[in-house]
């Protein structure tokens, strides 16, 4: 910071009181530590930073204690079990699901039971900042701090040492840090922490979703989100998209027929002192009194034009106001509406979007949208919140949004497997070796395989090898075990499927010559199903109209929506991916209330 | 499209059918045209593609036609004025504001009134697809269509032609294209098309949100909206945070004492549909008793150990949601709630990213904010849906915030200059001139200045060649005239104010030594006032609860957010920017509803 710009004593934020004789790992730009992944995530694994010094903090993931005999200085190694003894306030570890502490990493030596007297040695503690999969292994010896501070899983810490190659027969790391210098601790209230043990299910870490990153699974699972919303807008710009925020609260409710849940609706929450603070007309008749004082003074010492001008825009704001409140004083407080007119959540962003794209051209947008699915038997592990990347191309055609949503999940898989190789090993490792990343491979290498709806019927009527439990005729839609038979079992990649019977899409799809099936397709995964659909849109008013009315919804609704065919309508086609599910595909996990943060459900919204 | 991945007549994206001789301006990847950005959009105006080939599509912005003895052939030039003549159903341009077809860039030349008989000649009309500022002049001849069809202000076309050099004296383009052929025209329902003139003001514009990206101004807004938002994640992908996708739908309503507005809470909206569809505990028991059947037939036939499984999980959740209907069928439809508990939409994302910070370390969130702003006068200019960037920083302080706010705003600002100059050239001379582009340089090059609260207060109190309207003492807020004065008239560039006493700022702020004020800030901007605020939060339990039950928040509610500091506590700092803010800022404009599409203000919520 420059002398000129402040002249307070504004500190510099990267500073450090080390010897100065040792260099220092480079800080994160704006916190005072190094990440641990510009240490233990490198190609290296470290080794390259022996005898380095740094400042490192993160949540201990698992810890041991080796005994006193060794405590003063040198290595210590995580393989020789004799040496190492069970301690405070650790976990216990192993087990594939180790619960929410533990994320799943399997511990240097397990440590259970609970031991009274201070453990005197030193503690090797593996702590994670979330950078990166790997842990670092931390050394410190109890003549810094009690041990039990610093053992206990879920502790924060930030220190300060010397990295330290890591000796042994079976070196999990490469290197550790001997720790000189306790700079922080964060202790753990462990009456009240979630305790993990070998058992525990997905559903306690579940429970606590303001807990859940710190296991390796969620943290992973975070950090491949992450890498695909990148990726998502990586793609779309250097491809000349533009984004548009499209809305999140609508007052069209005829957004589509093939909805499956219902809308959220709004309403205004008055708190307990709204009464207090809402406007009167006496309150408002008040302050037009003394504006109008005001703009007489102002006017009188001719001192300031604009506070003038300001102070009239402020007093015919208020008389408008006044009138307002005095026509519809009653009204206002039987309909109650903050917008005026019952507003919902989007459950998708196509309509808006279509208004962007019959002017920009090609946008896209990366939104949330909502529906509350609450009458089925899956509507617990039904998303009421998700998000989509919405995608719209104006002067194309099916089979141009078909091509863009197929080079685009490519590009995002293609690019995850490559930055989040280490994210994706673990997760599959974690899940009794599911082969994700052969998967993934096959889908970004191959063309995909594309075929008409009637044809997959026709396929799937024919098969021999399997039955389906789910009926199936033409004009009928594909269960999900059909999908997965042609995905997983008959072509064994990403499926196109397209021209489906107008009934089975929403109305806005646009009917092709035999006037029963519309361009319209679905991009299905293996293992997971529907990841994007999308369609060319009718452009003819005529049939948009008419299969408006056929789908039961109201024009007048969608006056706005039918202005852009009213005027310079053009052939337009989009796609929508569902992130969730593209998640669920990349890194083989099978709940999808676990590839987003705090899920919304039926019946559960926490925090 | 490899032979192997389909069986069907799939199309190939891009052919033309021109004449082999001449070549083809390269189709936009995912449309069957060239974008305008790729002809006139080049820094040299098109001039190095003249004599070659293209398809271009776009919406008329403006026409005019030439009469009859010019039409055969040959360059016209809009400044050979004797010759042009007005037309149908073109509009009146030329005014700053020129409504909501116009799009603010002066016709070549103007036509009014309208005339009955077919206009024969050549009609020149600017087009634009949305891709970049400038329009691409077409010369289209009436031999090719009846011209009232193309010159009707936002008509949709599709043209393939030739590039041809623009002759005249003052040529506003440097090159034109001679239309050959009219691949598609979407014509305008004139009567129903919402009029310009010159005296149409930006209201015109905003009740049309659906087709407000067609003039120049709503387009060059979405493109630097668009630039903004790709730049905020360039800037924290390349300094390695992690993006988070924190809850739309909050259940915690004590979320921060210093919201202005109410929440808006969700309600499950139930159509007429809806009993019918509604799960009896009559069918749950019908449905148990198939699925006991199945999981029966299964067990017998041994032959499928998946599908048994699949089908056990299914009825034991069947028999769970009986239970539930049962135990609470009178209980639900009384509170009727879907979420089990009353549900918000979040005003703020602060609480539930410190949770992934508290992991992570390093994670921003790009997503949108709600409240419900009604009881001042300003609330029909308040955005009751805003979109914020929320950025969070665990083993930081304030000054690290602080930083890293500076940095990633002159990061976003300089990118939108660079890459975004022709639409801020083009916004500014839209507004009379404001020179935005000096005051963004000015941010972008010089550091910011910096000051305590208490010496704003104390500079503020100092000032004699201004008289402020509000009243202003230590400890009482800033207000807007008070903002401006330092950033407008005393600093005259981003001001940071920090160190703000606690009352002024969220339970959440960090209290300093003085236990008076909190490590908390805001970035104050010419022109616009406050676009980012932030903050040190507050790690030590004992004093977030006597903050929490100081601000007379419920403790129940953030018990979740306790837990954040009850297990493994870390200084972290963090800060919101809002990104509407920041586009007046870039972009000089006024009214914070031009900032986003489809603005939602108090009883105003279109499409």
């Amino acid at each position: 910071m420059a002398a000129s710009s402040s002249s307070t004593s504004f500190s510099s934020s990267s500073s450090h009181e080390g010897d100065a004789g040792s260099s220092y790992i480079e800080c994160f730009k704006y916190s005072r530590r190094a990440t641990l992944r510009s240490v233990v995530g490198r190609p290296d694994g470290g080794a390259g930073l022996v005898g380095e010094r740094a400042v490192v903090g993160g949540w201990v993931r698992s810890s041991a204690v080796v005994r006193a005999r060794r405590a003063a200085a040198g290595p210590a190694s995580p393989s020789r079990k004799p040496e190492v003894e069970a301690t405070g306030l650790t976990c216990t570890e192993g087990a594939t699901h180790a619960g929410l502490m533990a994320g799943g990493i399997p511990a240097a030596a397990s440590a259970g039971g609970s031991a009274r007297r201070p453990a005197v040695g030193t503690a090797l503690v593996r702590i994670n900042d979330g950078s990166c999969v790997a842990d670092l292994q931390i050394v410190v010896d109890s003549a810094l701090l009690p041990l039990d501070q610093i053992t206990a899983t879920g502790a924060c810490v930030l220190v300060e040492g010397k990295i330290e190659q890591v000796e042994g027969t079976l070196p999990q790391y490469v290197v550790q840090m001997k720790v000189e210098k306790i700079l922080h601790i964060g202790p753990v209230d462990s009456e009240k922490y979630p305790r993990s043990n070998a058992h525990s299910s997905p559903d306690l870490v579940r429970g606590y979703p303001h807990l859940a990153a710190r296991t390796a699974t969620v943290a992973s699972t975070a950090r491949v989100r992450s890498e695909l919303v990148h990726a998502v807008h990586a793609f779309f710009q250097s491809n000349g998209f533009f984004h548009v925020n499209t809305p999140t609260i609508t007052t069209t409710t005829a957004t589509s027929a093939g909805n499956r849940g219902k809308m959220l609706r709004l309403t205004r929450l008055f708190s307990k002192s709204d009464n207090g603070n809402r406007i009167t007309p006496e309150a408002v008749r008040a302050a037009i009194k003394e504006k109008t004082k005001q703009v007489e003074a102002l006017k009188r010492s001719e001192s300031n034009r604009e506070a003038l001008e300001a102070a009239e825009q402020d007093l015919q704001r208020a008389n408008a106001l006044s009138r307002q409140l005095e026509q519809g004083a009653s009204a206002e407080s039987s309909q109650d509406e903050f917008f005026h007119r019952p507003a919902y959540l989007t459950p998708c962003h196509t309509l808006h979007l279509e208004t962007y794209a019959c002017a920009l051209s090609s946008v896209y947008t990366f939104s949330p949208v909502f529906q509350a699915e609450s009458e089925s038997l899956d509507s617990d592990r039904s998303l009421a919140e998700r998000w989509t990347v919405d995608v719209e191309l104006a002067f194309a055609e099916l089979e141009d949004a078909i091509s863009c949503a197929e080079d685009c999940v490519k590009s995002l898989c293609s690019t995850v497997s490559k930055d989040c190789s280490d994210e994706l090993k673990f997760l599959s490792s974690n899940q009794a070796g599911d082969a994700t990343s052969s998967v993934i491979e096959a889908a970004v290498s191959s063309p995909w395989q594309k075929i008409k709806y009637t044809e997959a019927v026709n396929t799937l009527l024919q098969v021999t090898d399997k039955t389906f439990e789910s009926k199936l005729e033409l004009g009928m839609p594909l269960s999900r075990e059909h999908l997965s038979y042609l995905a997983d079992d008959l072509y064994k990649k990403p499926v196109i499927i397209y021209d489906y019977p107008k009934q089975l899409k929403p109305f806005y799809a646009r009917l092709k010559e035999d006037l029963k099936t519309v361009s319209a397709f679905d991009l299905v995964v293996p293992k997971v199903g529907i990841v994007a659909c999308g369609a060319q849109k009718e452009e003819r008013m005529d049939n948009l109209t008419s299969r408006i009315e056929e789908s039961g919804l109201q024009v007048e609704q969608l006056e706005w929506y039918l202005d852009t065919r009213r005027h310079g309508t053009v052939k337009h086609s989009g796609f929508s991916i569902d992130l969730e599910s593209l998640i669920l595909f990349v890194t083989g996990l099978k709940d999808v209330r676990d590839a987003i943060p705090f899920h919304r459900t039926k019946g559960h919204a926490k925090c």
